[in-house]
């Protein structure tokens, strides 16, 4: 199942809207199929899977990450395809609880004399997959947030110098995180101070993660690296309403996805920009700032994951935030996180933290 | 010589103005004497490991990690010691920078006709007893900085709650340090903020370190906790120039030891305070805040050692910062530390980090 749960994670970022599944057909002490879902979704790593196995398939038993589905969609039901195969036993990490699966996949399998066991290394499938989930519970994706800073919490320098204040690891660490999410997301002060690319850049990946941009009023730059590479990199804006056509058009043309979204404030409202990347199909946004979109994501609670990398300088009080405001009125109205890892990453601190839930 | 090194540090923050040494003496396979250096500097290490070994000492090899002392103090010179005990053979990490040992100590055991080696395990002698050396070239003590902060750098709300924002863990990791320092220094805005008693509480330890209070016009409570303690535990409170004697006075009459600093603008001197606490022979001390402080010496480059407690949450910009103002012009000009430790400390992060010079 380890197996199993690391092939599924080669296809974070590249499965969505579906769940990047992971696995594996052992025929007595031997692995005969390895699959894991394929760019765009389909085919489903079970298929995968049985396709390479072949004739081996028969008396297998597979280890898979997620409940197989059971109905027909755009393809088979994965349930059909391993009852067909001849698999003896079925080991399943995570129930489905997409209500066109949620047990009837199991069911299913069993209804064909298949043995069924399920939970094992629940824990890290749920986990692997909880943006899968998330979207289908709230409709909205999971949100890790990146902040990359001096060890008093600044990104910047009051004049906004900001290169670099980290070391090349873990700059490299954010390419990995890029690649392993569906979407890149800033708001729109850093679109205009960084013009970023938001791309994964070497690491030998043909695949882009999506950006998004989050801009009340659209007013970012139509030159650059980020409006330039448009065509090539899909790009979703995710702007405040009553915008006229003249400042959407251009976008449009460009190739940028449009998403309205309703106002909080004087700001876009967080909520209703996740609720518009969910109902895209995004199932993991990896966000990297700035500080106020930071502070704002934060106080809506919207933060799944924490990823700090800390490098060793200090820039003082006048130093730009990396969280920006967040209205707290009391140390205990503060969202906690719990600490999964912490190691040095060239010359910074690297750690990650989950919300406590 | 590890566990000479090992050794020494337990004097840290309690032989002051003397340096914390190590001493063992090996006689064949056999460790016949360990000493350190006492409370209050003396007796010195190698006379604890000589009194300890006895007549074994003849023919021994002594391993200490600094030059044996050659001069008559208020003690007769160690290197006079070894030579009368018959030591065949001293091992030493780092030789004495103090003008009246400087080499002086290993001649006059070559003189006598003992082996003598330099350099073993050199750097790690050279860091543990920096404090020493620093005072000695410079006249100030090594500082050691504590950042307890939230992930973005806060050390409490806006309106100053910052109990608990680090875990009981990371508090008791603080209590140690404070123990190997020789004195604990916060800036007036914090003593009257948080009335804190800066004694090491919970180790086992009779020994405190001596509090150091930095406040331009003395206008602390004289009431509480820090003003009720100073007969017990050691205070040096560090103010600013031509204060009326009707303030000082009750200060000094509660046991406080008073030092006179310059004024950097509206702010006291930081060079000026530890010139002083140089003076009053300090050579190591563990600032504890504010950021106001904090900011203050990091801005002058008097932080040697940064110690950071990072918590699992956000507080948001309108937070207390960790580090005051700087006035950075640029990011080149931030002073960069080098990591030398990382380590989940119960919920929190541990990183320790050395001024790079």
């Amino acid at each position: 199942m380890a197996l199993a749960l690391s092939l599924g994670r080669r296809g974070m970022g590249n499965a969505w809207s579906n769940p990047a599944v992971g696995c594996v057909l052992v025929h007595g002490a031997r692995i005969v199929g390895r699959g894991w879902t394929q760019p765009g979704g389909r085919p489903h790593a079970e298929v995968v899977a049985l396709a390479q196995a072949g004739p081996e398939a028969r008396g297998a038993t597979a280890f898979v990450t997620l409940e197989p589905c059971a109905h027909f969609g755009k393809t088979p039901p994965c349930a059909n395809a391993l009852i067909e195969a001849g698999v003896a036993r079925v080991v399943i990490a995570a129930t489905d609880t997409d209500p066109r699966v949620a047990g009837q996949g199991i069911a299913k399998l069993r209804d064909a004399g298949i043995a069924v066991e399920t939970g094992l290394m629940e824990a890290e499938a749920l986990e692997d997959l909880s943006g899968f989930f998330l979207r289908l519970a709230k409709g909205r994706p999971r949100v890790t947030l990146k902040l990359a800073s001096s060890f008093d919490g600044r990104i910047a320098t009051a004049s906004g110098e900001s290169q670099w204040i980290t070391g090349p690891a873990a700059r490299r660490h954010v390419h990995g995180m890029r690649m392993r999410h569906d979407a890149v997301m800033v708001g729109g002060g850093t679109a205009r101070a960084d013009d970023p690319q938001l791309t994964v850049r070497d690491m030998g990946v043909s695949h882009q993660p999506t950006r998004v941009i989050v801009s009340r009023k659209l007013d970012l730059p139509r030159a650059g690296r980020m409006w330039q590479s448009i065509p090539e990199v899909p790009m979703i804006l995710c702007h405040g309403p009553n915008l006229p056509e003249d400042t959407l058009a251009p976008w449009r043309d460009q190739g940028a996805a449009l998403v309205e979204c309703a106002l909080d404030g004087r700001r876009v409202d967080v909520h209703s920009v996740l609720q518009g990347l969910g109902d895209h199909g995004l199932t993991r946004v990896f966000c990297e700032g700035g500080g106020a979109f930071a502070g704002s994501l934060l106080q809506a609670d919207l933060v799944d994951e924490l990823v700090g990398y800390t490098a060793g300088l200090a820039l003082g009080a006048e130093g730009q935030p990396a969280i920006g405001a967040m209205g707290l009125d009391a140390l205990a109205e503060a969202p906690r996180f719990d600490l999964v890892e912490t190691r040095p990453i060239g010359p910074d601190v690297l750690h990650r933290w989950l919300r406590r839930r």
